[in-house]
């Protein structure tokens, strides 16, 4: 037996279904292993001591690669003095000062854990700042786990989302629609800075769409928010909107913020700062001084290294060697998303068949990728990396060809 | 201008208000330092270089002492293999081992970041089993800062609150009376280990309510969940019901935990073992591994030191000095709730004038408490170190009686 099938094995025993969540292998596809025991750069290592190129960055955090030394440093530096004490450090004052310097939008900004926390705060900033309650969300948008947003309904109550009105993305007449049946009562407009739905090709958003959004939140009086969790610090270091030149009364932030390290942020206009004065939202470890050192190194980092075109160059170099291979291999695929945060499907396959065959033999092949979800690119994939894994993403086309045919 | 100040007035330009949440400086009385640099086993160092004998913990988390040497030797060596990965390491497993094996009522267990995550996924968890949605709380209890249980309404809206119902705490008939007015529809009754509500004095449970919530919860056929995200680790390492012997269907627990490493759980009994599978509950985060290498070292030392002892010694030891103190200086004081969590508030001092001096004036002392809010004693605690931090509140008590005469 491997040793990822007897560590699954033990935790079936003491997990309910032995993991949960977006992680959960049994989710991915065949083959998928479910434990890791290191990383370093764009490679991971599972507990069978398979090395992969990896295309995940664990769902996003990492976006320097694992254990970046400057990051990394911070960290071992803040937890040799101290992290969990009874306030924060003056790290928390640099971060604030250097997010603010960071996003042309932010005036301010307020730290916690996750991306749930993060949204859910700005959606509480918003609320207080209106003394409004229903907000406009986009249908099958990811926004966190919390029982508001959570995609599966299990566990929830109907008054828990009774507060939110679904537009579709990229629509904006079904958001002024959307606006007109709350009927003066929208406290905000919360949107992801592209469509980024699982099992769904990615929309980039119309600038058209965008500058609507920003526009009709203005004529209604209710605050703009983007959830920038899986988008930020990937597409522009100033919030993901700043590639449109539209800016949100409040980005959420989390996910490639800290390279891995666990931290979450609302970013705020001056006309928020009241408002989020008046609400009461906290954590124990919310002002743990680690990760907040990690996110200073991070995003320092990025800038420095100007990591975004990094990054773009490492997904323009994926998209273009894979739009060869499957043109070579006779397959039309659709790749959509920002390059920095892709995808790839299948024309036409609507059961994912060829989608789970394909990502599976990619895997086998040293490349973790993901059949229904995007894939992250970080700052540490070089070109001579995007060429490894167009090896084995090249390999998985000619199996896929071999069992399915060209199309 | 001291470090501190400066640094305050760096935050309020950068941060609403400067600070928020539970370290709120502010909040705490003259002469709080917001800032933190450093700690080391019962001692903490602010920024301007003062060091305090730590009675808060900050917070809770801290229960072996700062940067206690076998947690920080987990942390490291986890950070160095890898932390945020395409999935959780082998940790995992031995930490969800090690829980159910200590937590007598657990039968598996799930991990997040925030108590605030915890609490939130056992009424998802009880909802997804019973197909209800109401919920049973004690008027005033904390059970963290979402916006369903959050102190302060502002930002939240009433759809938010309408699944709770309120009963008082330590009052059976009140439970029974909010179960009715639920007419079947009870999904859980949430209930701390103990009464710890914030500005007052607390309250052990009695044995009858603790065994007639459980007998009430069976009979409605609801989910009995304790937060013990305050209490935990410090009462009884197996969940601090433990000691009126009374099970719960669900624990939520966090802050000690990790000594100060983010991480939250949910234990459960076998029969939701199936309900907790179909709720949708993550974070980007929630299987960082370093944490979780933290929270085995943590649960391990408490166990091996026989840290709940250790605790509640230095507990025990504090409370008999304040009590000889307060009676030599004549002020009649109330000590409540468990000594390893402690308060002190003295009789009658409803608008905490009293409180608020002597407070201030134990941190000019030295010795780092809390006025309004209850205490945290540590494993690290000694009683040398409790010796040092009665000749700090004693010469407050000196202090109290100079400003207001004595009782």
């Amino acid at each position: 037996m491997s040793i990822d099938a007897s560590l699954r094995e033990r935790a079936a025993r003491v997990v309910p279904g032995g993991m949960y969540g977006h992680l959960n292998a049994a989710l991915h596809g065949p083959g998928y292993p479910q434990f890791f025991v290191g990383g370093q750069g764009c490679r991971q290592l599972d507990a069978d001591g398979r090395e992969y190129i990896d295309l995940m960055c664990s769902w996003g955090p990492v976006v320097l690669g694992h254990r970046h030394p400057a990051v990394e440093a911070a960290v071992t530096a803040q937890l040799a003095a101290g992290d969990c004490l009874n306030g924060p450090g003056p790290v928390y004052v640099e971060l604030a000062e250097l997010m603010v310097e960071t996003v042309p939008q932010a005036d301010w900004v307020m730290f916690s854990k996750n991306g749930t926390d993060a949204t859910t705060q700005a959606l509480m900033v918003a609320r207080a700042a209106t003394g409004r309650t229903k907000v406009l969300m986009a249908h099958g948008s990811y926004h966190g786990a919390d029982p508001w947003c959570t995609p599966s309904p299990s566990g929830t109550t109907p008054s828990e989302r009774a507060d939110l009105i679904e537009y579709t993305y990229n629509d904006l007449a079904s958001a002024e629609e959307a606006a007109a049946r709350a009927e003066g009562d929208v406290a905000a407009i919360i949107v992801t800075p592209f469509k980024h739905d699982s099992f769904e090709d990615q929309e980039l958003a119309a600038p058209e769409f965008a500058r609507g959004l920003r526009a009709l939140a203005d004529r209604i009086g209710a605050a703009l928010v983007i959830d920038d969790v899986r988008g930020g610090w990937r597409l522009h270091l100033g919030g993901s909107w700043e590639t449109l030149g539209v800016r949100p009364d409040l980005y959420a932030f989390s996910k490639a913020m800290a390279n891995g390290h666990p931290i979450a942020a609302v970013t705020g206009v001056d006309a928020l700062r009241g408002p989020a004065q008046t609400i009461y939202s906290t954590g124990s470890f919310w002002f743990n001084a680690a990760p907040m050192a990690a996110a200073k190194a991070t995003i320092e980092t990025l800038r420095d290294i100007d990591g975004v075109a990094l990054i773009e160059r490492a997904g323009t170099r994926l998209r273009e060697g894979l739009a060869a291979q499957a043109a070579s291999h006779g397959f039309v695929v659709n790749q959509t998303g920002p390059v920095q945060i892709p995808w790839l499907s299948f024309e036409g396959d609507t059961t994912l068949d060829k989608g789970m065959f394909w990502a599976s033999a990619c895997l086998r092949e040293g490349v973790y990728l993901h059949p229904w979800h995007n894939w992250f690119l970080s700052a540490a994939h070089t070109d001579a990396d995007i060429d490894r894994a167009l090896l084995g993403t090249d390999a998985a086309f000619a199996r896929l060809r071999e069992e399915f045919g060209a199309d």
